[in-house]
């Protein structure tokens, strides 16, 4: 059977609360500068409070690849759980506007639609300090069979995992996805991701993952090691295929016996590096699924990267179908 | 009694909804570049449809002109009308966190918080389509008379004349403020509300108030004549304290005799117009209220505005009182 989308991406569906903030304000609020924190309700209120006025985009990590991958003229879909209220409802507009397939019922009890209060300081750096409400509604029940079997790829967030019944679904969706004889992937998401499901993360990969995307620091916590080689080494006996980050360094992508080496695109302001990763796997994902190969894929990739950290929000700005045109990438 | 508020606001609160759009959009759904349109709810939702994705910032022109006084180290306050919903919830937390007080009751039924579908067009000109939602609530009951008394100046958008029970509210304030021996201000909003409201406003003017904001175009509609100057005469005669601008040509001042002309400041690249005369306002109000005169007071609206238009959204992204200060103007 053709493989009606190219790219169906899962994650936690989470509205961006984005302000800009000064050191000092990460410092007394006792976090730890480009840190993604889990935050219950109680703190995400007092948070919230003692932020300044913020401005609210729709994110979430996977969320942002499926934005991407469509603006690239891929065809993508999306999972991922939303509740009934305002936010939920710009959350759906904003994936259905840009032209991504996103079916997943809104939760009509529970907490609220996911945010991540982001704090941006001077540099472009952010902290993330996510509350995940209705994304805890996540489960098998939302893993529509026929739109897994009809993907090029299923692209899942590691972050998942933070959540056992969304652990679930993501397992049971490459199931069906290597049943049907296509390809899964995964992101390895943030270290501390990697630290808190080391074990797991490893055994998925060994089994059900062909394509996994990580960056230097996260391959490293993978394998327990400082040297990024290594971790290299190893990453690429246990998948098919490993594309690793390196922020400014550009990218690695090692595909069986080839290994390529992407370099970053200088952007001449950074302005907010959330979505990076993730706009790096929706360049990757769709050059792949067109069959242009590792080192054009990476190529769209830093594109794609370089574009959303040159303004704030995590979700691309321009058409990077007709960004990659100008570049003559396309 | 001394003044403890420099400046109180009195408008519709609105949640900006801003997406970029190419010109075909906006003559496919019907509409005039640069308009402002007030739509019922079914329009809101339909235009939403076909919308492409967008980012959420508070808005509302006096509530803009509320933050940007906040901003500049003056003492703020608003009223304004939003529901308790989730986007209430952000306008409120966006007013507060920029240190404006703000203790307008938020409506427990009824339409929701109103929005502003904001399209920006490539050269950064705007066309609003305004659901004006929780904004019908706002009645003389939410006319804080304490406040009015307290605060140095009322400021109120001509846009609440567009209801009867917030038109209502507005001459209501308008007389406490009075009463204590207080200014009062208005802006004239657009020029087809000012043609909306033609008579009234005259009205208005030449019996309760003391500052009137206004661009070219809409002084020309109050006074039916295509020739600037004769406006300009004319709005002399009738107000105490006449501010009218020009885009790039700056703006004027007229004060009993004296009449001083500031220079617009030009910005490299102008991204969003949006709020380019509330952040005017802002700045005149907060160096009037200070009493630095009125050609400081008119180079600071000119700060504040250029400030506002080089970035998406009606709200200021830097501290204005650092960088009124760095320009030398505090």
């Amino acid at each position: 059977m053709q493989a009606e989308i190219d790219v169906l991406t899962i994650g936690n569906a989470i509205v961006d609360v984005i302000a800009k903030v000064d050191d000092a304000f990460v410092q007394n609020n006792g976090l730890v500068k480009g840190s993604m924190n889990l935050i219950d309700e109680a703190r995400a209120e007092a948070l919230y409070a003692s932020m300044g006025p913020a401005i609210e985009i729709s994110g979430g990590s996977a969320g942002n690849t499926a934005a991407g991958v469509a603006s690239f003229g891929g065809k993508a879909a999306y999972f991922g759980k939303v509740k009934a209220d305002q936010l939920g409802g710009i959350y759906a507009h904003d994936m259905r506007a840009q032209g991504v397939r996103f079916e997943s019922k809104a939760a009509t009890d529970g907490p609220a639609t996911a945010r991540s209060f982001i704090l941006v300081t001077p540099e472009g750096e952010r902290t993330m300090n996510t509350y995940l409400g209705a994304c805890v509604h996540l489960t098998v029940a939302d893993v529509d069979e026929k739109i897994v079997s009809a993907a090029k790829v299923t692209y899942m967030e590691g972050y998942l995992w933070d959540k056992p019944e969304a652990k679930e679904a993501f397992k049971l969706a490459a199931k069906i996805a290597r049943k049907a004889g296509r390809l899964t992937s995964i992101t390895l998401s943030d270290s501390f991701c990697v630290e808190r499901h080391r074990e797991s993360f490893l055994e998925l990969i060994r089994k059900d993952i062909d394509i996994v995307f990580a960056n230097e620091t996260e391959i490293k916590s993978l394998y327990l090691t400082q040297n990024f080689d290594g971790a290299l080494q190893a990453l690429r006996k246990d998948c098919e295929v490993a594309v690793v980050t390196r922020s400014a360094l550009g990218s690695v992508v090692a595909h069986g016996e080839d290994v390529i080496v992407a370099p970053a695109i200088a952007v001449p302001h950074v302005v907010d590096v959330t979505g990076a990763g993730d706009l790096y796997a929706a360049g990757f994902l769709f050059g792949y699924t067109q069959g242009f190969g590792n080192a054009r894929s990476a190529q769209l990739g830093s594109l794609a990267a370089a574009e959303v950290i040159s303004h704030v929000g995590a979700r691309p700005e321009v058409n990077l179908r007709d960004h990659a045109k100008e570049a003559g990438l396309l």
